[in-house]
This record gives structure tokens, C-alpha cells and sequence, in this order.
């Protein structure tokens, strides 16, 4: 099946990212018939679940399975064609050779055309910038040819980063700016379903507005709603145009 | 005319760089029906021409109408639609407010799909990161509403700088890719025009093969010859695959 | 007088800029007592005033002159104590010796305790980084004892750059971020005195409320509205705490 | 207790580190009325201490008591609060998840006002950017809502990184300058403990000199000895003068 | 014998990287008397032997026994005293407190004048980077005291980092260019050892042709091949001639 | 003349630079048998001499006449072979093509074996910044085959940057550290010879005496006085021990 749908893979550090950073490029890609699969590698359920472990009683299996509901609904909004939850811990997240060669079936299955993740340096967050080595070191491995002899080696999918919290102070640059425009009720609709962190519902919806009066300014063209990356590898082109 | 075909504008601070650093560029996009024009502000006539200057009796005219026909026959080979020579000296170049509000009035009658031009920074060439810094200059003042009221302003094409001469030491960092495979042929017989240059002929065909080579190894496609560029703006785009 | 009133200088190139980029520094430090002189080098009547070169029979000079009554409408709302507008062109401006000197004259005069103004680079405005260059010339300049000796040299006033359009574009990096909360009203009542480009509005009302968001993450404080700078100088300190 | 005095903590890779690097911070809000809580790693038993293994018949329990004696020593003249000696090794220096929540805890535990730790880089000493790194990953779990619910997580106290020894290789900036005047005896006394290393109180006089001779530029303020910092996050305030 | 001979360090993550990469250097060496040791942390047995595993009912063990005989031919060529295969694994390569150790004695066996190994970042390879940072670890554990106190400890040989497969990409720049014209054949021999990477032969030869036309460039020497190093310590010397 | 006898160049924005900055390298270079020539661009007389404006009934010429006095002095303890004062104004510093070409004579008349002058940046200073920017420029211009034809064009002298006042701020990197330990006593009795700035002498021998450490600490080397350099070009050469 694999071999005929186009898909792309999203690896996410905590079970929102993917949500906020990247619910644009994943609602735009699976409109058009890609495959989606996120991956998210922990529930962020000590480190960004803060309202609910404000609830009296609150234990981390309840904030877990809270935070598992909420993605996948957003996911479901988003037209994700698989979500995964590989339960790994955060604050700090635990990413050892298991998990490694995990991500790296995941990439010898479905051959993305395509990898999202986290940027590479994060004052604020200790686990992003680790899963975005960790995924991108899965990505090389992929493409392995004495790793699982007789398995396809993973090509070269381009890589992009997502937009981190506080960009300038993770030096962190977006230079691709993905309008977003025509699933941006996918994504508000997505981001609504994250109950536990309704103060940053506006928040990223102002992110998106900026991003897109970037991308318009940028481009000549009327974009209103925008998601940022900064591209790991150089763009291969046959026009500048 | 300049409403229905599509142009394209390099800026080459001396006569020859054009053809070293993106007659794949010219030659891709020419094939393709765009008219692309490339300026020539100097000859290069004093300090890229050591070879001719070597030769008894030479004289400063000489120098410029000898490097003037090699840059005509190679702009032909690659399908320049409009060539021109400012003439404004080089080794240090000269760029005042009249050269600029010419190069505004280009911009302007041709509304170019993107700009090609030098590195930013070189520590080998002073005129290189003028030249860079005056062209950029003269497409923002294109932009402005209040200059020459009336006219048509230009809207916001992408820039892309040439590789400089030992890329690492410019801090140049080749964020695009070109497949020029399709038109080697003619780059290499358009460098072949450089008769006061041959020792850059082979030097500049490694370039391309090796960032062909590099081209190949960031997409997956059989790629031999590329042109290495730095984009300027962030790369607004409807998808990432 | 200058000897018992404290005093800030704003160096704008254009004469909305320091409304958009600084407007709730001034209005803090007005509203504190600081004397605020705020320097407006241009009209931006050429490159920042589409909305009025869409009316049919604009001139030069109405466009200046429109624009200079927006500026001196935000300036009241803001508290700013002396705007001057020295009409030096834009797009691009014009920096010349006489302008420096004049300048240096402004710090001599008022012996601000702070200097803001733009940020070092702009891919999308080569006004911006001129003036900034300037700008720090002319402080270095009023520091000198052979300048005008007899005079009170000029101290080590800290100098605080604006944020950017694009701010990761422009490499600018927001080391402070000031709580404007308690005037943001004013800073937004000034922004509406800028009818030509009333499309600015909201994206900068969602730039204080990102900016106020990050002051808030980075300090426990509960701040909404911020705007960010980036320091020249080091902090010099008594307390880290 | 810790509810009603302000507190500052200080990561420590090695016994001798916070001496050199941070005496002055500590004895100016030590005298300020700070419990300034040290945390030393190791006692840079293996690598750090040169003239004690120039010794006959030394061992290393003998370095660790002698390293731990002149710390205390110079601790008590700076008058820190609580010093810690956690004897995790060195050269290298083995920092586990045990060691993470043990330092969570002292976070927890104080609650600081700043933090104090190692530079990101550094090309002659392998422990402090790890040091570096593994402070501010324990600043980030001790702000986790989820890690050991019903404590009082940590907010957002401001981290300044260290001057390390030869600070251009190590892309370390001093963008804070602390007036370490006022306890400049304190901190020399200190200094003076470290019998292992006499040929650093030299090094470090001149240090503080230069650094102060710096502040002094930067302020205008009659500053004599100084102590530089990297502050990791943008500094938030209410004023620019 | 250490003391008297003088000896160079070659940490290479693959077994082939020490030919492409650092070969002129090593023949240069070996011939005017240096005993140069390489140690070959894994093979490149999974990721670099794509053309191996093409051929059919190829096992891991045959892979490195044809990669190991090849870097012994190359090794031969190039005069290498000493070559070492630690046989740790690749993609990813396992860098553990054992081998950490073991490099340090190896350190302080032969007490190399200068150690070559790889760039501090690589995009496309994740084996690389990690063993900078573990050759570099080693070498300053080499120089503590307290390890293996009664050993001579190590001084403060130069560290020169190879050129990278992408350069640009990798953010490594060449601030010193090697001449390797007088062995140039050697490395050529030795690079055709790599009966597995036939494709790459074209792609160093041309790698060496550029760095030794920049060569010449930065000297005015008649220089043709070179090899290409990024110095991690500033240079010490007697003179700017 | 200069066929036979060695030559360096040192470019000094005002008349003291050469010597806080320099004075080292002519020394030891002098010493050698180099004729070094010393082009002091201004004599600082406005913006480096605060302590000859305190006089009463100072003026600009005898600022000017007591500066030149100071710098011949110190140049002819150093060894200077040739001062030149050029007088072009300082804060700021007016470089126009006459004193380009100017310059451009220098490089042809003596063909330097290495030419040193300021830091690229200095947010302290604005003429340093704009010397090395001319100095370079000067350069580039000598090597043009078209400038005064018949002339012999210059090669390629490496270039080396001073250390500016405050190397972090600047992002100045000393890759160089030249030992000065055996003419330090000409450099401290040049630099008294500085009467006007007395207040920078332990400054300056502070610098010699950190650099010393630091190039002591890179090399094994018994190392006491340094001076620190950027070298603008990778080094070139025939060896890595």
C-alpha cells in the first residue's frame, strides 16, 4: 500500500506538538491524499499538562489517557492516517536504541516524502531539540543499507523544523512559510480540542496570522493564515521561479 | 511585451561573472521562454583580466571591448534576451544614486520573476558584496509607492545569491540547488568564450559537478551538474513534499 | 534644563517607525518624566506610504505632509516631549556628514539616558540599517573631546534596536523585553493615527501580545502587552537577581 | 524558610569553579542577605587539581579531601549558605537521572532568585558544557507540573553562564557586567584558598580588572573590578534607563 | 620508542574516512618520519558499504572483513604505522565509557603532535559529530592528572577537523589549507583501495584539485592538491610571515 | 630595495592603535630584519585624546602635533622602519579613493609580507571598523592586473585583525596568538611613550599578559606576553605539527 499513497511522517516531542506546530502542513497534506503518520513519543503528561494536574486527585495515568483523548480528536480533525503514542516519558524524555530502531521501521514503512519535527536548539524545553536529533539520527540510519539487509533504504526526505515557542532565542529561522489558508479551520478546530491548554489557543492563532502576513509579504499573494519551518537540507530545484 | 512573458534579472558586478556563476540559471530559465536580462556594471576590465593585461600595448579600451565580445558570445550561447554594459569601473566598483535609479527603472520594465546576484560577504573581491548590496537596494526601492508615481511597482521576487569564489570563507551557504544538467552544454561553451579565463574552465566545471553530486544526494534524482545559491527571502510554498 | 529632566532619544528613519516599534518605551518613560526626543530622519513619504499614493493626485509634498500630522497626533498620545522631521528622503535615505553632525548635536544637547532605534540588518528595508549605523555613529561621535571642545561630552547611554518586520529574517534577537502593559492603550491610540497603513494595526497589536506573552513566560510576571529589543551594549549591573 | 529569604543557586563542575568564575556574584548577594546554595559535582579530583598529584604518594581520596577543605574555606569567606559536595567524578563527569532529580529537588527546595552554572561551549574542558546542560535540564523538569505533584513547581529564574577560561574560543559574551567592587577582597581572599592553584589567582586578579575597566565603559560609573555573564534569557523589565 | 619519534593521531568514525578525508595529511607526514597511528572506531559496516550489500547472501561479518582489507591496503599506501579497528558499531556508532578510556591510553602511548578527526556537525551523517566530541573528550581526560596518575599526562596537541562530505551544509570552515601535491599519488592509490566507493574517487579527486587551487590562491604558491582542515585551537607562533 | 629586504604593513586607524594593538608583531618583526611600515590613517586627534583636551587653551593642532610627536617615539623604539601620518580626520574618519589609491601605492612600493589592521566590527569605535574595511579594500585593488599597468601586482599577504577593546562584544576571535614574550620590554616602553592615555598602560599589559597564558595553555610552551590576532585567511601550509 505503501508503495502507491504518498505519505509523510510527524514526530512529535509531547502529544500537542503536532498540533500546534504543525496541524496546517498535516491537514494540507492530507487533504491532497497523503498519508500522515505522527508519532508522538511521549503524552507531555508531567511537563505540558499543567491545568490538569490542577484537578484534585490527578494522577499520571489520568493525564495520560487525557491527553491521548485530546490528540486523537485533533488528529481526527487533521486527517491523520495514523497517530502512534509510545508512552516514552518526558521532563525528561527517554530516547534509547529500542526506541531508535523503532522510528526507524516506522521510516523503512511508509518511506515519507516528507519528516516534521522539533527545532534543534529550545531554551525552554530539554526534550525538543533531543527528539529532533533523535528523529533525524533515525532518518540517517533509514537510509542504511546493512541495517535489516533486503528491506528498501529510506531516500532522502526533505526534513523541516517546526517553529519552537519563543523563535529568536532558539535561533531558530523559518525559511519556508507553508500557507496554511485553506485548512485553517482544520487546525483552529484541532488546536480547540487541546482543553488543558486553552491559553494558548489565541496564542498560536496569532502565530499563524504572522506567519501568513510573512508568507503574503514574501510572495505577493494573498495569504492570511501561515505555518513556519526552517528546512535542514538545501532545496533541489529545476526552477528559481 | 513585459506583461505576458516571463523575465528574469541577473546582476553581475563584472562581465564575466554571469556566465561562471549562473549561466546554468540563464540557460535553464532562457530554454524555458523567460527573457532574462543581465547586467553587466562593469567589464572587470582592471581586475579579472590579467591574462589580456599580459599582452604588450594593451590598453583599457582594449581590455573593455575584448571582454565586452566574450560576454556578448557567451549571453548568446545561453539565450540572454538583453544584455547590457554600464561601465562604472570595478576594483573598487563605483555605485552612485544615478546607477542605482537605473537599475530601479530595470526593474520596473521588466518585473522580474526572480533576481540573481553576488554573495554577500567575500573576502577575495570587494566589489562582489557591493554589487549585492546595490542590487537588493535598487529592488526595494522598486518597491516604493512614492518613487516614480504612476508606474507599476515591483512586487517581491525572490533573490539568489551566486556561489563566491571559495564559498566557506564567505560565509555563503548554498540553500538552493539547481538541476543544470539539462543545459551543461551550454554553460561549459559559454565559459569556453572566456578566452582571458581558461584557467577557470575546468576549475568552475568541478564546481558544478560537485554540487551536482551534492544535488543528487539531497533528492534522490540522478543529478550531475547543479548551480549552488543562497536564498535571500524565506521559500513561500503550498507543499513540502 | 537638560541637567534635571532625564531624557530618551528615538532615532527613526521614517516617521512611523517609532510609533509601530517603540511607541510603549516612550509612553512609559514620558509618563515617568523623562523628556523624549523623538528624531524623524524621513516622511517615508516615498517608500512606507502606499495607502496615500493610491489617491488620485498625490504629491510629494502632501504625502509629507499628511504624514507629518499622523506622527505629531502619535507623538502627543505618547508624551513625547520634541519630534523633529528632517525630511532627508527615503527609499533610500540620505545620510550624509551634515545630518551626522546634526545629530551629534541632539545627544550634546539632551544627554539621553537611553538611545533607540533600528536593528542592524533588514533584508526587506535598507533604510533601516543605515540609520542604525548612523545613529551609532553620531553617539560615538558626541563621546569624542575633540568634537566641539568646551562641551559636555557625551556618556555611555545604552542603545536598545527595534524589533524588525521579520524579525528572524533580520537576525535580530530581543535580549529585553519591556512590560508595556500600563500604557497600551496610549501605544495603541498612536498606532490609529497612522490611517495610511491602518493593514499595520493588528499585526502589531498580536506583536505586543506575543512579545507581552514571552515577558510574562520569562519572568512569572503577569504581563500581556511587551515589546521586545535587542541590547548593543552589555547590562551593567549591581544585581543578577 | 525558604519562603521568606531570596536564594540564588550555583552549579558547580568542579570544588574550585564557583571561586573563580562566581565569587563575586555570591559575596555581593550573600551580604545582601541571600542564601546562596553551591552545588560542586565533583571536586575536579582527576583534572583540576595538578600540583596535589605532583605530590608523593598522593591518592585520589586525599585530593577529594584536600579540594573539599579549600572549598569550604573559600565558601566561608563568601559567606555561601549551603554548600554541596555531590562527588560525581570528573574528567569525565558521569551526570545520570539520579543526579537530575537530586538537583530538581534543591530547585524545589530554594526556590532562587538567579542561577548560576558553566558555559555551552567550551573546547579545553569537556565537563562544563555538559554541566551547562544538565543544570538548565533540571531547571526545566523542576518547572513540570507533573513531577512530584502538590510541590510548588519552579518559575523562571534567569540563568547566567560563567566566564570560561579563554572566552572568544568558547563563543561565551559577556552581555551582563556585575560590579563585584564592594567584595573584591572577599572574593581575592577566596581566591587565595585554592593553594592548588596559585597560578590562576594572578590570572583571575586580571580578570576582574579588565572586566570591571569594561563595566566602567559601558556605564559611565566608577567601576573597578567586574565579573562577566552570559544571561541565557531575555532580560524582562520595566525601564531601559 | 614514543619519545623519540614523533607521531600523529587519525580518529576515523568509518574505515574509509581516514583515506578520503585526511590521507594527503597522513602521507605527508608518515613520509618526512611520523609515525602516525589511525584508529577506526567501526567500519562503516552498516552505512557505508551501500555496494556491498548489493551482492547477494552478504552477512555483517564479510562486510567488514572486505572493509577492513581495504582500509589496510589504503593504510599500507599511505605509510600508517599503526591501524587500529575498534569494531564499535555504526549508525549509530556506540561511544562508551570503554572506549573513552582505551583512546585516552592511546593518547598517552604515543603523545601525538597533532590528532585529525572529524567535523562538529554533519547533517547527513550522525556517526561523525559524535566521534569529534568523544576523540576531543578524550584528549582532554588524556590531560588530567589524576587519570592514571604516575603516566606522563598529555600536552595540548593541535586538533584539525576533516572536511565534510556537504561543507556548507555542516557549518565547517577551512582555516587551514594543507599542500598535499608532493603526495598526492599515494592518496590517489590509496583512494582506489575503496573497491565499495568507486563512485567517490571522481568526487575527492575533484575535493582536492579545489582545495588546492584555494591554496594557491590564499599564498601565491604553485600549489595543485590539497586538503582542506578546520583548526578547533587558535594557532600559536612566532611569526605572522 | 624591497626585492631583497622583508616587508610587513601595518594600517592604524589613529595614531596610538598600532601600538597597543601591534606593537609586538613590529617589534619581533623588526628585530627579524622586516622594514614594517606604519600608516596612521588619523592622529585620533578628536576622539582618542581626551586627556590633551583637558588642557586649557588646547587646540586641533596641537592635539594633532602632540599625538604624532607620542607615535614617532613609540615607533622607533619598536623599530618602525617608515611612519606615515596621513592625517584624514577622525570621528569620523573620511576614506575616500584618493587615500584608497594612496594605500594601494603602499602595497606596491613595498609588497608586504603580512599586513595587519583593525577588527572587522566595533560597536565602540566606528572609523576601526571602516579602516579594515579599507585596508582590505586597498588590497584587493593592489592585485588587480589594470591598476597602474607595468606596476608588479600585489600577491597575497595574509591579513591579520587586532584585538579590538572589547573582543566579545565585537565577535573578534583571536585564531593566532604570536608569542611577544622577547620584545615585551620595547612594547611596554612604547606604549608609555602613550602619555595622553596613561590610564590604558596596565590595561594593555593586562591583555600581553592574558594572551601570554592563554597562548601558553594552546601550545605547552613557556609563554609569558601574547598579542592576539584574527587571521582573515586560512592559513596555508606544508604541515600540521
Amino acid at each position: 500500500m505503501e508503495t502507491t499513497q504518498k505519505t509523510g511522517l510527524v514526530v512529535s516531542a509531547h502529544s500537542a506538538d503536532f498540533v500546534w506546530r504543525a496541524g496546517g502542513a498535516i491537514a494540507l497534506h492530507s487533504a491532497r491524499g497523503y498519508a500522515v503518520t505522527v508519532v508522538c513519543l511521549s503524552y507531555g503528561e508531567r511537563g505540558e499538562s499543567a491545568k490538569l494536574w490542577r484537578q484534585p486527585g490527578m494522577t499520571l495515568e489520568r493525564v495520560k489517557a487525557e491527553r491521548e483523548k485530546e490528540a486523537r480528536a485533533a488528529a481526527e480533525i487533521l486527517g491523520v492516517a495514523d497517530i502512534q503514542f509510545w508512552d516514552l516519558g518526558d521532563y525528561p524524555i527517554t530516547l534509547n536504541d529500542d526506541a531508535l530502531f523503532r522510528l526507524v521501521d516506522v521510516y523503512r514503512a511508509i518511506h515519507p516524502a516528507f519528516m516534521l519535527t522539533h527545532s534543534k536548539r529550545d531554551i525552554y524545553n530539554h526534550d525538543h531539540p533531543a527528539v529532533s536529533d533523535f528523529a533525524q539520527n533515525a532518518r540517517i540510519t533509514a537510509q542504511a543499507h546493512g541495517h535489516n539487509p533486503g528491506q528498501k533504504v529510506l531516500g532522502a526526505p526533505p526534513v523541516f523544523l517546526f517553529e519552537p515557542h519563543q523563535p529568536e532565542q532558539c535561533d531558530w529561522k523559518p525559511n519556508v512559510l507553508l500557507d496554511i489558508g485553506p485548512v485553517w479551520e482544520k487546525k483552529r478546530a484541532a488546536i480547540e480540542c487541546m482543553a488543558g491548554q486553552e491559553h494558548l489557543w489565541e496564542y498560536y492563532t496569532r502565530v499563524a496570522l504572522q506567519r501568513g502576513a510573512q508568507a503574503a509579504r514574501n510572495s505577493d499573494k494573498a495569504i492570511k493564515y501561515g505555518e513556519g519551518y526552517e528546512a535542514v537540507f538545501p532545496h533541489v530545484t529545476e526552477t528559481l521561479a
